[in-house]
């Protein structure tokens, strides 16, 4: 498939009138081929009209035929073949084994949206029998479903080309729902995008489904981003990205005539709690599981363990001489864009020039477009003090806070923002203290670990990736697994309705 | 039950140092026994500060130990008898039959939602099962439930002294979900407020739970509701009332450190839309029936229906005719307060000074503290042009709103804010008109009803009591029905945690 940098607006794919944008080779800073073009207002307009006009039909598709959407989707994504690895690895950076990995993360994803269709739960059927007999009033019939939100504006992310952006989670889950998409394609990988893009386009004409069920813009700043979510008819907001970004489109959204639900998952540093007996029996086993998780895919991960947390003693030292061996040893990696590998560099440096930090090892240097791991060490009082030892270096950088005691631990676990996973390693013998601290740990984030790390995470029923505040937007929702579809629903209830005008979910 | 004018704090009762509340009789306007002690900011802070201790445990109690709760703060509310009822027909100007069957409701709801909570699907279980052979990763063993947010704020209404206060929907299903509860009580009803809120306070010494899990304040004005909802142990918030209220909380809430959800039930006129077969078979029943449900308890009801949609016609006549004529013999209603008065016969003043707006019948003059019903007509187009004839008059006002043809009716239907409840009144033949329609309808309101009015809120499985915004402050919610318990609640899942350290729920 040859890359036109086009837009893709609903049946059309045409160029834009907006500054253009490049992809750049991640590993080699080098413009790759193909200018792509950016949108303006009034392909917003066009796109937004599009997808309001397909709402009506797109929502009340059979469940099978949104089910066969989704792997038609999905189908349309394998067929790209090896070219889209290849575009997608190049601006990227990112290696062909973990991409072929995410892309079938991606492709099963959007399978598992279509058994979730076709099984029908979402819909959240209810029926309450009709009594006309009951005094003083006469009960009357009720039936009530999900129905879908309306369009769905999808912000993807950098780190998951595939699996969290065109046609990852959020805009399998909003299909399924369904709510049209449109998409503000990331401009670090506009021509991973681009074919993918073309994949759910293609799908949309094989379904035979109306032309706005999805749409596609690039966008050379964030301003056709803010143009979308402050649209009428967009009803709600997928997001993959920074706190920054995050809280503006929050805020645009909130200030709407009529405000919409975002669902932006931010940032979130990870905390992984060490318990005693765990750190005295292996402490050198988990530094060295710590020092892989920290580093896979160059530590870009909203999961990446970024917070040690530990009560003082020889397991701890145990821990970080083997975790501070490994990371020395691991090569750089290139970073995703150079964008990116800035902001990290600036967030090692801030904590390596920290007066109360001290550096404890860092990874074999690399290019100029690589980051190297690196671990840092602080003491809590030191953590308490500085609210900034909170905000996440995204990157390979991990921070031990050395505990005096388990107050102190305590304390530093009261005075932590929300968090997408926590995570505790134990032994049997410690399990009575690790009780003590689960009750916090369920208030902190939205996914508790036992002996792992929060990386690898499972497309499944009852996965929560989410967590409260600043970690997502809302940390009622999930945007990982099934539950996810549940973030573009409503409720409506039907009161007396003749059979013949009522859903079909809901007659019988 | 001897009235104090004191403030509930956790076990405690005590005379608050901010401004004095009065109850007033609402028909006489003289001022009732009792001066009521408003709250000040360190009462706020000893509220959340008991309601945040109490959390840990409450929302961790048996299911069975928090369905008795519920059912015991239904029988103290029973066990106060009829100085509850005389003292919120005083303080309210509802009659005895109205106020003892929204007693019944307020009971039956408590006890519903304890048949609920004993149920336990609310937990929302789910199980992954592992698989450690999985490759490349094993599958991990993931477990989810819902967890209670924290504690709520809840602020009643003024037009249910019972099932929408003290201890009404929002308390019992936010004490249901586990969540610890602090009421601004209402000022129209403080005496009723107080009577309520100390049945439920015994109720908590009564089941042996901790103090903080019930407060209720007494506020002279804004503040400490404002106070309230900003404060970083409340996790949640649930209010009946006025848009501006509403919109308030809301921005208080969206701009904390970490926002927090505001389940705001504001306004609502209700749109009835009258089929042409329908109209002309039965015209003049529907309007003797409209009339009937438009001056229901005075038309104070969320769901009242103001708001006609017809196309012209001899049925429109017929319809206007008969409802004009009941509404014409029918006796002024005092209103809750001599504020919503005040404001009520400021919103008839608008409509029958409007240029666009022609008075059609006023019901029999009444007490200056009375409101008499009153229903006026407008065209398509003059609704179209004049935003401000959306605007809800809270009382038993109605607007007709004369379509020339089906195009304007649905123009109309376009430009409505969100709604609570949209009526059809059908006849057979009507059922390929009202099927264009209906998809126009599901996006504009929570409940959609036939041959019926929004008036008489079922409390049940299938019952929406919500709607788009401006109707609701989300519209994904339902404020009335077993669903409201969801709103309290956020998932967390489990991953690899040793059956020793699982919650209960989780262990199998």
């Amino acid at each position: 498939m040859t890359l036109t940098g086009e837009l893709l607006i609903g049946a059309t794919a045409r160029r834009g009138q907006g500054g253009a944008i490049t992809g750049y080779d991640a590993a080699t800073g080098e413009a790759l081929p193909t200018v792509f073009s950016g949108a303006t207002a009034a392909d917003v307009e066009e796109a937004a009209a599009l997808a309001w006009a397909a709402f009506g039909a797109y929502r009340e598709t059979a469940l099978e035929v949104r089910a066969a959407f989704l792997e038609t989707i999905a189908q349309n994504i394998l067929d790209i073949g090896d070219s889209l690895i290849e575009r997608a690895m190049a601006e990227s950076g990112l290696p062909r084994g973990r991409l072929e990995g995410e892309r079938g993360r991606t492709v099963g994803q959007l399978r598992l949206f279509a058994a979730e269709v076709r099984a029908g739960d979402f819909q959240s059927l209810r029926f309450d029998a009709p009594d006309p007999e009951r005094k003083p009033a006469p009960k009357p019939d009720l039936r009530l479903r999900n129905i879908a939100l309306g369009p769905v504006a999808v912000f993807g992310a950098s780190n998951f080309p595939l699996a969290f952006s065109v046609a990852g989670g959020d805009t399998a889950s909003a299909l399924a729902a369904g709510c049209p998409v449109i998409v503000k394609a990331h401009s670090a990988h506009p021509g991973t995008s681009e074919l993918v893009g073309r994949a759910v386009q293609k799908a949309v004409a094989d379904c035979g489904l109306p032309a706005g069920t999805f749409s596609m813009l690039f966008d050379e700043d964030r301003a056709i981003g803010q143009e979308l979510v402050a649209d009428h008819r967009i009803r709600a907001v997928g997001f993959t990205g920074s706190r920054a970004g995050g809280t503006a489109l929050m805020k645009i959204a909130a200030e709407r005539t009529v405000p919409i639900p975002v669902y932006a998952e931010m940032s979130s540093i990870n905390p992984v709690i060490l318990f005693d007996h765990a750190l005295a029996n292996r402490g050198a086993a988990i530094g060295k599981a710590f020092a892989g998780s920290l580093t896979l895919g160059a530590g870009q991960f909203c999961t990446n363990p970024g917070l040690i947390l530990a009560i003082d003693g020889p397991g701890l030292d145990a821990f970080i001489a083997a975790a501070g061996e490994a990371l020395s040893a691991m090569p750089a990696q290139t970073m995703l864009t150079s964008g990116i590998c800035k902001a990290y560099l600036a967030g090692v440096a801030r904590l390596s020039g920290h007066a109360e930090v001290k550096t404890l090892a860092q990874g074999l240097e690399g290019a100029a477009t690589q980051g190297r791991a690196a671990l840092f060490e602080t003491s809590a009082k030191a953590f308490l003090a500085h609210h900034d030892l909170q905000d996440e270096v995204f990157g390979a950088a991990g921070l031990i806070i050395r505990c005096a005691d388990a107050a102190e631990r305590e304390a530093v676990l009261d005075a932590m923002e929300g968090q997408l996973t926590a995570a505790i390693h134990i032994d049997a013998a410690d399990h009575d203290a690790a009780r003590t601290l689960l009750p916090k740990l369920e208030l902190l984030a939205g996914r508790l670990l036992v002996n792992g790390f929060g990386t690898g995470v499972e497309v499944s029923p009852a996965m929560v990736h989410g967590g409260p505040y600043p970690a997502t937007s809302d940390g009622r929702t999930t945007s990982v697994g099934t539950l996810a579809i549940y973030r573009f629903l409503r409720p409506v209830s039907y009161q007396d309705m003749p059979q013949a005008l009522l859903p079909e979910a809901l007659v019988r």
